[in-house]
């Protein structure tokens, strides 16, 4: 079995990038991906993307993926699980390195949001609830995740003005990010004053609807080394787990054990422990979900994720997360791959981690029905 | 690297099943497939969806076909590439066993038509075509379909009764598979004498609207051989292809080249000869497509695809195929390998093929952009 290594990473900016298509973007982000590896063909192509189908009436991305890049005849496979599509990708692509199936492997996230109506995309983002039981009702994803804020301020008697805080550092990171969606500065006041979603979500504390593309090469180790203009970034640990699919059907809705299952077993993989890590990009689709997966993860106690946070005492989302980056929902997973590359390899640019050489990635679907962990390692 | 065995194979019958959803589906074959293995419980579930996310706006069918079979926590991936969506996650489950990744997986292929109007189900079909270029005309798959017969039918001065024979034998088929959707035999007359849906493709050479699920569980040879009451069905090869996605950019529209790269691929992996086949379970959404995938597939040459079904030379589509069996889109290609899996344990009642010992099945996506062929041995 190969150690695997990532090779080459590239993405687009995220926006609303109104003249550039869904294959536009993944042209773009795989063709710099490629550059950066100095390779200029793969054996197998991975893709993620969540909503394509719906928002485009674009199935079969992996073929038209191939195709686009002219990468006539290889093997293309394509996954879907809403936020997690990209991650999910990744890992299925580190497996095919991993068997010694494939010498090299491009893994593409993409979403083009930007061309449906609000209405369009709220309903898009429902499609990974349970139709049935969930979206029937009419509920959004932001209704859902006010639940989430709601209880847990209740719970752990944590303020509202905290859990804003989150969103405050993702724009803080941002700034420096010239891939990211948002570049403003934001106080914990501009936050909570923002129109509220779904009472008490703020408007500023949910993502915003985006396009992007991302995508980096994989290699085995062995083969790393010999092409390597770069330090070599490893694939230490990758994993994925699932929880109950409904919300209320779990015996707790403040942990979100598919988060908890799958960092265990990608620290297992790793061999190492969890203060080994120098840096950590979280899912944070809202401002809970960012509190509740540092907690998750298991750097914080309960109730302490946002305190976690304002402390700064391990780096989070470094390039300004899903909020200050932007989330392009099925590439998200590959945007935190190829930030957390970046920093591993000294080109995060000011906001670089000094020393980095542990990195985290980890992405939640819907209110964590499941959940995706990457660990990455320079060392 | 471990080598992998089918333990366990199920299916729901395939027709328009208005009282069941697409979790009753998955759950009726997954309990039959699991039943058959022995055994309760799997690693990972890999899950073969080609339209939900349009007809159901259900995504994320990965975590919630888990959360249907109780399997709560366990890892799940949702591979799409319309027909070929069921054969992908056979390929990536095998892929998981062959790592030791999983000591066994649950494949499920699932697709729910028939809530949907034609026009709907019309549209979805054409997800797999490019948006941009194709969809964007109104050409149906039918109609592209039909461009491809006429050419043949041009090229290789082969008639149209010839052709329409696929339909003939594929509904002779089934009429001994208690899982399939049609259980009347048809003349060539019959055929000829349908509607037309494009000229010069006629309704009865097309697949219909259906709903199904068909499930398998993998697991390594050496398990397989321990928990095993029945023949063990190894899986000697397993590869996919990917072709120009723009019919008219490739230099032969008769030849599908994906189809001939992945059985090559496969071939060479099973480490045996075109002439062991003792079965073939082919694509054949339409007459024509089956036709050219049995010359595409190596056992005949260009123009005498439809003699050599006609001749019955060996086997093909044992249990009726997409066409008599019925087309639940991304079920399709775990259908094709529950009936192989019956054929070599010797479970295919009326229609056994005696003494078959390795059978084939290939899937296509559209019109040949993606072909997925998988081998699989009694020996």
């Amino acid at each position: 079995m190969h150690k695997v290594a990532v090779v080459g990473v590239g993405c687009t900016k995220v926006g609303e990038l109104w003249d550039k298509s869904l294959k536009d973007l993944v042209v773009e982000s795989a063709t710099k991906a490629l550059n950066d590896a100095g390779i200029e063909k793969v054996d197998v192509v991975y893709v993620g993307n969540a909503y394509s189908q719906i928002l485009q009436s674009q199935g079969n991305l992996g073929s038209l993926i191939v195709d686009s890049l002219g990468f006539n005849g290889i093997p293309a496979i394509s996954i879907e699980a809403a936020d997690s599509s990209g991650s999910l990708a990744f890992h299925e692509a580190y497996k095919a390195v991993r068997l010694g199936l494939a010498n090299s492997v491009l893994v593409v996230g993409v979403e083009k949001m930007s061309d449906s109506t609000p209405e369009e995309v709220a309903k898009a983002l429902m499609a990974c609830e349970d139709q049935d039981y969930v979206a029937f009702t009419g509920v959004t994803q932001a209704g859902l995740h006010a639940l989430v804020l709601r209880l847990y301020m209740e719970r752990f008697k944590v303020k509202h003005e905290d859990i804003a805080m989150f969103t405050v550092k993702a724009h803080k990171n941002s700034l420096n990010n010239p891939y990211a969606q948002f570049k403003n500065p934001l106080s914990v006041e501009d936050v909570l004053k923002s129109p509220i979603l779904a009472d008490p979500l703020r408007l500023l504390e949910y993502t915003a609807i985006a396009d992007g593309s991302a995508a980096l090469v994989l290699c085995s180790l062995e083969e790393a080394k010999k092409i390597a203009s770069k330090p070599v970034v490893k694939v230490l640990g990758s994993a994925s787990a699932t929880d109950k699919f409904y919300l209320p059907e779990r015996i707790e809705s403040l942990t979100f054990n598919a988060t908890v299952k799958a960092a265990k077993k990608a620290f297992q993989e790793a061999k190492i422990s969890i203060n080994k890590v120098d840096f950590i990009e979280t899912h944070d689709n809202s401002t809970i979900m960012g509190v509740i997966s540092i907690e998750d993860l298991g750097f914080t106690k309960k109730g302490e994720g946002a305190a976690f946070i304002a402390e700064e005492e391990i780096p989070v989302n470094t390039m300004g997360g899903s909020k200050g980056r932007g989330h392009p929902i099925g590439a998200t997973g590959v945007y935190q791959l190829v930030e957390a590359v970046w920093q591993l390899r000294g080109e995060a640019g000011k906001n670089q981690v000094k020393g980095a050489k542990i990195g985290l990635t980890h992405i939640l679907t819907g209110i964590g029905n499941l959940a995706s962990v990457n660990i990455l390692g320079c060392l």
